[in-house]
């Protein structure tokens, strides 16, 4: 009967449900088990759930856990309030569960923190349950969400005893999005906020957004870009920001904002923003309670201020420490948090871009006040495909220093490039600073174990749009779940967070799951082979930052040109960062100052953004630099290509839409990889003045051809602000 | 046993599709009839389908028809090549199926166009067979898509004999996006146009999107704005519009474009677009050559030259005819048709704009090419929510008029409104023109029967956008599905129009269909009492043409202000288009513009379009002009409280979802019709200096408070151009 019931089910449903697998659902997928033995154990362990008390966290937590579990199991699930029988998962905390408390000692409970999750098979009553229990409701749901995890992914759950608390604190999105709804480097449709229609209007997609970054742990979202509007701090827009809150808070999401520095007078009506003037501050005090009074969990602000543009305190001869303490001050009373940014940039140019931030906040260490965040991107310059890491990291140990990642894909191919950025963000937390000795990693400086930080945090700029799949490419969404996990965990392995998110986005098939873990674990270096090798940078088309552009030159600044971090000339190419260059690896400890300076210890993926080198430099390989650069361009476009067989294969593995889909963006992919490979290749032959290696194809198109493509729409440009 | 399958389908349905009820299906849902009584005889009439050949047409028409029928069936439908039994249905043409061939007559034939489709249970071989069959694919196509209807709506189906024909030849939607992916005037998010990605990426959307449009005979589609970008026509962008028009083409849709008159200059490297011109000549023919090299039926252009700042002809000192005929000439030798539009005003102020369209076109009557449409907007104004017929209509009998519809809803309150278009675009269709008598009808004009035109045409502004729901408003599908169907038969009624699209897209139970279409068919009037009542027209906000600006006065142009319409003064308030004012009236054929002009028989829905009229005057219901002006908005406003109660009496009717969605949008236009009706009625009492009648309660704020709002995000602003 069983059988007969699943057979017409799975007939239907392909039918019926025209573009139902449009990746409207993310990771959160419900879909009934395939693999009948794995189905049946699941069948034969859980039944029921039972929670003791009500609350808007637990009911969220009560609903999903039979939603997805029905789903899942396609059996009904019951809400029990006895536990009469085997097979009763009881949900719950310490403090409002007897049941749990009768379980769970309190030794146990220590062991985890105000966010964490405890998953433990106990015997109750004479009855085998599953608790899943933290010291808040929020710790319930994030435990619901990592045993559905479990089952999604096809893990054992027998005998199981998990112990899980976020190592950071704050795991927050970033979202660059405009109060007009475009999204700056945004590609993956318009902001999901529609504040034109809120607050009456809440968009169910709020609600599943919540959902997916409670799945993750995310804990926080800044919703409007970090180049402000001021508008977003008036009355009837706090109304709106306010509905978003009250939606997000049983789901453990507070929201930031960003404010723009001269707010005070832009919707304020003061003649000034000066941090030090009484007014100003008094306003930004009134203002705080304002916004508190409405949202009492608000998170705080996030600032860009002094850079590119846009308004700050050196407008009135204030340094970045008076213009952060003046808002720290103000959010103190609520415990909000200022997260002040450190990419910043004078309008004038400077020596060398990758010293100003530390040049500019290194001095300040210690003397913030104690709700002020320095967040810092990962590298010195601007979210490339690969940067070494930024020397701020361990450079001030006495201020809380919050990481910025960025999770669209501004520099790594936008929404048409598959590559998967775990990797990336792992190479940055795992290298060490050396801060502190041998073991001072980036991980341990973010996550305050270095430095017993009194706040933790990290950002991941978001790649979410209203597109029905949220990412644009729906392989854009395994970097929105990568962050999130590791900002709960940063020692999970890119090769486990890329097993779970497969599993749960497509499928438990294991040849699908290794033939894709291989593609999207190898992605990254791919779209690194294809833009940027061997410490190259900043090489991209000009405003939009679509595509190759290594001739730009002459333009407003000459760090926003590519010449200025090439430096290719008829001798050789790469910046000089070393003593006899800018300088900039001294801001390093001398352990990594030392390999990073040295010719022959320097990693060679970080060769040209520390050296200018000779086009005939031999490497390890046994090639020259400019033989080597040929050959990773090449080997590039060519990994992609062979991404591309492995995906015809696994035709068969998964549903047509998103089979499609991805098979039509890695066709694109590979078209633009070749066109990044041409289009630098023939750009640095004109210094290098030598043959593309023999074997390699040569470009179908003259340098002129590449030079002369314009991209007047490309999306996600940003606003002008010269 | 099926009863049992049934129940566990139904039970596991609810559970597992988080976010399947968006309103992306729209009215093409295929989901198993509940009606188990409807359910059996279906089930027992149809059993396979049988298609003698393939075609691209056929063969989506045949797994359209099998999708849809397995869906609603919920039984396994085979295709057959031999009709052994009962319950097969035939798909096919004349000239290639030999079955339909012997059982449907030629002279049955006959009665079709060469889109029409002939419907018809017939015996084959002593079996029961129904045919699905017009003259060329497409009539099958659309035959198909009628037939599902049947049974989506639980029509009867027993000996079946339908045949249709679309009574207009093009009917076309016009999409105001731009290159960017804004949308002039759109309210549903980014254009569906993926520019960048195309034509590498094919979003499984285009596909849905033809398939919509071919469900409700809907045959071109203009992709780019009005307000035209040169870019599109240069070959890279037309290798995206051909990846467009290939994926159209089997669903019988034409790509038509929007020409900008500058684009020799701009994109040509001309130095004029001087229509008279050889080389722009040339040039325009050259590119006509291009275009159809691409896309062999490519539809045409659609052009609006030397209006708002449009390029046009005129920069040359040449008319409307002259540039119209040189596109024309161009495109003459493809078949490709020009599509001028009427909506033109100088840059000078004119005496009234009513007027302007009229004075510009009528001369030229009959002296275009034969490939020329004029295509003009139902009222002389601008998609206000009622304007009586553009007098254009009837005035050129030797002309092909085109009519130009609004689905998008600028002054219709955009996103947030329910409002039922169909009631709107029938009042147009039915008004007699007088033109050649009685009955000549702006249909008649339309549908070429009155003045035998040898192109017919229908466009609508699209309301189409990103969201997944397609229209922002669940109910704005409506509107889209209602041009559609008019656009095919404009005999049908609003009543059966709305009867279609309810059942089709929410449910066929009595009781929800009765009450939502009595929703639908008062909707328009009432935005029309809250908004602007008895004629009145033109006073929304500036700009974004969101909400109330009666107030508006002094800008560049008197005719882009509210006062310059309303011409409210102590005395009374309307623009006097009679004898004694602009005379704008005169423009009509003698019958209609004597009733116009006449107090006593001007229809009060038009009063104040065309009379100045005294405060104190006493209208039929015994009232006075300002009493009734005051009672209309308040009558509006309670429409729309009356509209909430009668949906929140549903709730267990649909899926929780679209219910919840259209009941938050329902009580954002209970506010807004609130402060429409505050708003104007606050504005015309300086003038009135009366009380606003007993019983009607007091508005809640001052007019200057109404007068301070600002909204300097709403959605759909027009890109500036002063």
């Amino acid at each position: 009967m069983k059988k007969l019931i699943l057979l017409f089910f799975t007939s239907i449903f392909f039918n019926i449900f025209l573009n139902a697998e449009n990746g409207y659902r993310l990771w959160l997928r419900y879909d009934l088990i395939s693999d009948q033995k794995i189905l049946e154990n699941y069948q034969g362990t859980i039944n029921s759930i039972l929670t003791e008390y009500n609350s808007p966290t637990m009911d969220i937590a009560a609903t999903e856990f039979q939603t997805g579990l029905e789903g899942l199991l396609g059996i009904q699930i019951s809400k029990s309030s006895i536990t009469d029988h085997d097979g009763t998962i009881i949900l719950g905390t310490n403090e409002k569960s007897e049941i749990i408390n009768s379980i769970i000692t309190q030794s146990e409970f220590e062991k985890i923190n105000d966010e964490g999750f405890i998953i433990k098979t106990a015997d109750y009553n004479d009855k085998e349950v599953i608790i899943i229990s933290g010291k808040k409701d929020i710790g319930v749901l994030y435990g619901v969400f990592h045993f559905l995890r479990l089952l999604q992914t096809h893990s054992d759950i027998e005998n199981l005893s998990v112990i899980s608390s976020p190592k950071i604190k704050l795991r927050i999105l970033n979202h660059w999005d405009n109060l007009d709804r475009t999204i700056e480097r945004g590609y993956a449709g318009f902001s999901i906020w529609d504040w034109h229609r809120l607050p009456g209007y809440i968009d169910p997609r709020y609600i599943d957004y919540a959902r997916a970054n409670a799945s993750i742990g995310i804990n926080g979202t800044a919703i409007t870009s970090v180049n402000a509007n001021a508008l977003v701090l008036t009355h009837d827009y706090l109304l709106k920001v306010k509905a978003l809150a009250d939606i997000f808070r049983p789901y453990g999401i507070r929201v930031y904002l960003t404010a723009r520095f001269s707010a005070p007078i832009e919707i304020g009506g003061l003649k000034t923003a000066d941090p030090l003037n009484t007014e100003v501050k008094n306003w930004w005090k009134e203002k705080a309670k304002e916004i508190y009074s409405l949202i009492p969990d608000f998170g705080g602000l996030l600032v860009k201020a002094n850079s590119e543009g846009q308004p700050g305190q050196q407008d009135y001869g204030s340094s970045h420490l008076e213009g952060a303490n003046m808002l720290a001050e103000a959010l103190l009373p609520f415990n909000g948090v200022v997260m002040w940014r450190a990419f910043v940039y004078h309008n004038e140019d400077p020596e060398d871009r990758a010293k100003q931030a530390y040049n500019e906040f290194k001095p300040y260490d210690g003397k913030f006040l104690k709700n002020v965040f320095i967040q810092i991107k990962n590298g010195p310059i601007d979210f490339q495909p690969r940067e070494p890491f930024h020397p701020l990291f361990g450079a001030m140990p006495e201020t809380p220093l919050m990481m910025e990642f960025q999770i669209t894909q501004e520099y790594l191919g936008q929404a048409t490039t598959l590559t998967y950025l775990a990797p990336m963000y792992k190479e940055c937390l795992e290298t060490d600073t050396y801060a502190e000795g041998k073991g001072s990693t980036v991980a341990k400086i973010i996550d305050g174990s270095l430095d017993d930080y009194s706040l933790t945090g990290i950002a991941g700029v978001s790649n979410i749009g209203t597109d029905c799949n949220w990412t644009g490419h729906v392989f854009g969404q395994s970097n929105w779940y990568a962050f999130g996990r590791l900002a709960w965990n940063h020692e999970l392995t890119s090769e486990k967070i890329a097993d779970e998110w497969i599993k749960m986005t497509f499928s438990n098939d294991p040849e699908f799951v290794n033939k894709v873990s291989a593609i999207m674990l190898s992605s990254r270096e791919t779209v690194v082979n294809y833009m940027t090798p061997l410490g190259l940078h900043h090489l991209m088309g000009w405003d939009h930052h679509y595509g190759p552009g290594p001739w730009i030159k002459d333009k407003q600044r000459t760090d926003w040109t590519s010449v200025y971090y090439h430096r290719a000339d008829s001798i050789g190419i790469g910046f000089d960062r070393t003593g006899t260059g800018s300088g900039a690896v001294n801001h390093y400890y001398p352990e990594v100052a030392e390999k990073f300076s040295s010719l022959d210890n320097c990693p060679e993926e970080y060769l040209l953004w520390f050296h200018h080198m000779d086009w005939n430099y031999k490497l390890k390989s046994g090639r020259t630099l400019w033989e080597e650069l040929c050959y990773r361009y090449y080997q590039g476009a060519e990994s992609v290509r062979e991404m591309i067989k492995t995906w015809e294969a696994l035709k068969d593995k998964i549903d047509e839409e998103r089979f499609n889909h991805v098979r039509m963006l890695l066709n694109i992919q590979h078209k633009e990889a070749i066109w990044w490979r041409n289009a630098c290749v023939l750009y640095f032959q004109t210094f290098s003045k030598q043959e593309i290696p023999a074997g390699l194809e040569k470009p179908d198109h003259t340098l002129e051809y590449y030079e002369s493509l314009k991209f007047p729409y490309a999306p996600g440009i940003k606003p002008k602000w010269e």
